[in-house]
């Protein structure tokens, strides 16, 4: 007799993307930033590594998030850091979905909040989306009535697109929580500065961040809540006391701070997008148009899978990714599947629209 | 209509020591190392710092594992790495025990484990002990038969009595996971290498380390559970892709890697603790045999929050602790109460000895 919980027994572990060990990889398929971080934030960890790394990390990460605050023009008890933000969104089902309860989320997106809600022995569903990935409401409804928490990334991936805030509304739960996963918000063409938490009457909205991707550390696993502080007291209830560690808080608080860089880096990245954007079509790909650093497309005619592999072959990676249920058709056409290609350097991006010519014509 | 979980609205969150984040202080209440990481730690973090922090850490954490694995003669497969062990036991936690079964652990103990099993919406039980620590194996029988996990940090906190493996078997429950919490493993007479779920044919042991403490590591988080490879299967499927960030494993595999360093702090460690328990008794205080790094102490006169709250005064914090329930009151006196002192630096405990001989004669 197995000792495992039911659950824990039928589910399938998660598949992150492939994470190669070995060097001499174009990556553009995990979506992290093709940059370093910061010259401030190696520093910072080079000084926290010789400071009493034998005692505990302040508990409450005072530091990082009086440096976060202010961004979001929101006092620090309104931010709540945790180890990565898949840490900070399993916190937040730990805080308000028992099992048996319900959780959506626009499909196709990002498949973790299934796993994270079996886990928790929660059930989930989806949003079915119109073909131009906007929400199609009138599906949507019911299944936003029953839902303790809505999660929505914002800008969405596979695809890149961001919904409006009035097509948030339009799927916030009565009564449940509305999660924003703002994980690429800040290459959105105006990205969000806690208006959506700050302007919610109701409390109930939660807007997630990492500095995986636009602050280049998705090495160190850091990410945060911002939320009401009454929501906020809730789920640190849930937390383990020392989620965050000396160095992760150091280098963050120094990633914030440098602003500049940040920004640096992401027009770097949105110019490189546009390109890459404007280059895919006259190899037979239709591309959605993004506000992340990352693009969503698919070829005309030829094999998706196939595209990958001869990519991998050349040691290029791309994320292939196919999407099984029905309700995922609308937006995918009858494939169901596609290529979403992160957004790496320039010389990664011209290196990759070479290679993709040569594979195009071999399958 | 609160939207939180029902457990969640009714838990008092856990509450870890006192972590003051100014200095001056003699900090003897969280049972940390005084002494740095080893300087190969340093110099790891500080070579990682430069190194791809913008892209995902391995989520198998395979070098890490590769070093710890020998030191418990197990293959590599047999060791799960987590954010500090607080995550790896809330992971446990999650792959085992479904909402409204049992876990128990003695009593007193870590009484994180009961606050771990609230979130899951588990009950807690405990384990009652007789007056000089060691099991009331009659009164523990029905708790462990009905427990899905039975807890036993060993050697135990606060009182730093280390049970024997004999005694360990008479906990282990017939449909469940033994788990023993070797945190303070180290600092054992003689320290377990994995014994315990090597020789275990049944599978159902699982021991947990972290390199908080004899590894001077309490600022990076870092810890680890060892069991069967058919376990350690189970819980990956519940865990975070990528729960442990690069730093910090390359810090791990620097700290494990330099036994001699661990060696070498362990024994200074364990002399002052030596000098710290030979020196209570003149000061009236009995001391509980400790095979840890810190003491349980119990003044035969007076008030223990007086002495604490007298130290805190001068800037030294040791750890007054009570428990209330009444199964406590075998090793605990009538008072149930007492002092948790950390073994600090030879010098912090000349001092702490100085001010506490001081403080006794106002009480």
């Amino acid at each position: 007799m197995s000792l495992f919980r039911p659950q824990v027994d039928s589910m399938t572990a998660y598949i992150p993307g492939e994470q190669p060990q070995t060097a001499g990889w174009i990556k553009l398929n995990t979506n992290e930033n093709p940059y370093p971080p910061s010259p401030a934030v190696v520093e910072a960890i080079q000084k926290a590594a010789t400071t009493r790394l034998n005692m505990y990390p302040d508990p409450l990460s005072t530091k990082f998030r009086q440096a976060v605050a202010p961004l979001f023009h929101v006092d620090p008890d309104w931010v709540l850091p945790g180890n990565g933000s898949d840490e900070v969104l399993m916190m937040i089902l730990k805080t308000f979905v028992d099992p048996g309860e319900v959780i959506s989320f626009p499909y196709p997106s990002y498949i973790l909040y299934g796993t994270l809600a079996e886990i928790q022995g929660a059930r989930f569903e989806h949003l079915p989306l119109n073909s131009d990935w906007s929400f199609n409401t009138t599906a949507c409804q019911p299944v936003v009535d029953r839902s303790k928490i809505v999660f929505v990334p914002n800008p969405n991936s596979p695809s890149g697109n961001r919904w409006s805030d009035d097509e948030l509304s339009s799927v916030r739960p009565k009564k449940g929580i509305l999660l924003v996963d703002e994980a690429y918000g800040d290459f959105a063409d105006t990205p969000h500065q806690g208006e959506l938490v700050r302007n919610d009457a109701s409390k109930t909205t939660i807007v997630t961040r990492t500095l995986s991707k636009s602050y280049s550390l998705a090495g160190i696993r850091l990410g945060f809540a911002i939320a009401h502080p009454d929501v906020i007291a809730g789920i640190r209830k849930v937390k383990d006391s020392y989620n965050c560690d000396a160095i992760a808080l150091a280098a963050g608080v120094a990633a914030i701070t440098d602003q500049a860089y940040m920004h640096q880096t992401r027009a770097k990245i949105l110019a490189t997008r546009k390109r890459l954007a404007d280059a895919l079509p006259s190899l037979g790909f239709a591309v959605t148009p993004s506000q992340a650093n990352f693009v969503w497309t698919q070829h005309e005619s030829r094999q998706h899978k196939k595209i990958y592999e001869l990519l991998k072959d050349q040691k290029i990676l791309v994320r292939y990714m196919k999407f099984d249920r029905p309700e995922s058709e609308a937006p995918l056409g009858s494939t169901r599947d596609g290529l979403r290609i992160t957004i790496g350097t320039d010389e990664e991006i011209t290196q990759f629209l070479g290679t993709l010519k040569q594979v195009i014509s071999k399958v």
